[in-house]
């Protein structure tokens, strides 16, 4: 098998690219790579779980700033607190680790009150940057644990419950989450994500989405008949009836129809932001 | 070699996490990350690119969103009044190939009214998936293209330049600059950058900096000793005076003891986010 038969997969178009490589190494999992919920009962073994943390946070950062944090929930009752906030998922409790990947401009501030310097940054650019570099090093995270056989999925519904996570957190000011993470080792394949073409995201010397309509309607139809939304599952059919073509477009414009997390920038602003 | 000697290099401190583990694959390609600013003239393959635009673009994205876009910037004319704007990293000339990578909620807009949806979402969180997306794709990059022998080096300066560059490149409404990323075959390894120790990074269950003074104080000795910071390096010594005792902590005092990049929240606000 060839990188070029991985690529056909993830994106659902035949690829002349990668027909000469073959199908391992790290560029072969990242294009096979899978969402994980549903964990085998194995726990995860301390020493690797430092090494995956190593691994990621020697992702690049910006300007070296350093602005990721991360919290491992272990304790039971919180971890228990966080599974009923997102009752919505389950499995969510079968999952042998549970990470909240936090941007954090807190020490970057501390660092200038310790040199006795001035922090005239209360720039939208500075909340930017941590949040980046938190994405960033859960990025890595997630291909660092893909490499040794374990699955992992973030969760930025975590996001819905920003002022609670933080206070059961302890997250203080200059502190917020981005996402979370469940880790552990699969019990079963999850499902392959399909992707935009590259002729949509990929750009040439200037943005050109002129051709973004009619790659879409392709879009739709490649990831339905490789992956059919059910009926049943066909997002808020009381607002918007059930639809006998759907599909990814229809999902997406359906879901943020609704207003989502509306208060995420109250808690950032009340974490110390100004954003300017 | 073992994963543990890679550890140690990177956070300058014994490790016993990966002592079992040799030093191979994606996890220690990881570790020893390096950034790149010295390019062999050799050219990346047109196949190559797209293997790893490919291997990015299968990375997690926000609610499958999928916000975020890449700029090639080929054209020479082009890359020259970028390389002007950053002329103080005069090596980005000699990169074979220059990317940027943006947040894009563009199409998710697009989605909403192509699909007669409303999109009552001019909130933060919006903003923040976009750029967290293009950090992800980003991150998934640079270890794509790192385990291929490439190397790279991410640019956030480019926003100190974001409203032209948004011009130069033609970047509509609710699409932004996050990062560039230079690219091609390293001539010469570049620097390891010493990270902060795990214990200040990682936390369990409730976030505790209380040992942060103290891990900081040995960090910059560390990273001092490692690679130490030349005098005439020292940044902004009319203000601040020469240090005798220069490290990672003051010099990132010192720069953010100005404004940086003031006005990217008003370009970001021009391209149409309200940021609520």
């Amino acid at each position: 098998m060839s990188l070029a038969t991985l690529i056909e997969a993830r994106y659902g178009l035949a690829a002349e690219a990668g027909s000469g490589l073959s199908a391992e190494g790290t560029l072969a999992a990242m294009l096979a790579r899978r969402v994980c919920r549903d964990y085998a009962e194995r726990p995860v073994h301390e020493e690797l779980m430092q090494v995956l943390f190593a691994a990621a946070f020697s992702a690049p950062s910006k300007s070296d700033l350093q602005q990721a944090s991360v919290v491992r929930v272990v304790d039971p009752a919180k971890r228990a607190r966080i599974e009923r906030w997102l009752a919505s998922m389950p499995w969510i409790a079968g999952a042998p680790e549970l990470m909240i990947f936090c941007g954090d401009n807190r020490r970057t501030r501390r660092i200038a009150a310790l040199r006795g310097k001035p922090f005239p940054n209360d720039t939208l650019d500075m909340f930017m940057n941590a949040a980046v570099d938190a994405g960033i090093v859960l990025q890595a995270f997630i291909t660092a644990a893909e490499s040794v056989g374990l699955g992992c999925c973030p969760l930025s519904l975590v996001r819905d419950h920003a002022r609670e996570l933080a206070q059961l957190l302890e997250l203080p000011q200059w502190v917020f989450p981005v996402a979370g993470l469940t880790l552990g080792y699969p019990a079963a394949p999850g499902a392959l994500s399909m992707r935009l073409p590259l002729s949509v995201t990929v750009h040439r010397d200037r943005y050109d989405d002129s051709g973004f309509e009619a790659a879409l309607e392709d879009y739709d139809r490649r990831r339905e008949a490789a992956r059919p939304t059910p009926r049943a599952k066909q997002r808020d059919p009381e607002r918007f009836g059930t639809a006998d073509r759907y599909g990814w477009s229809e999902d997406k414009a359906r879901q943020y129809a609704t207003p989502q997390r509306a208060d995420f920038g109250a808690f950032v602003r009340a974490q110390g932001f100004a954003l300017e």
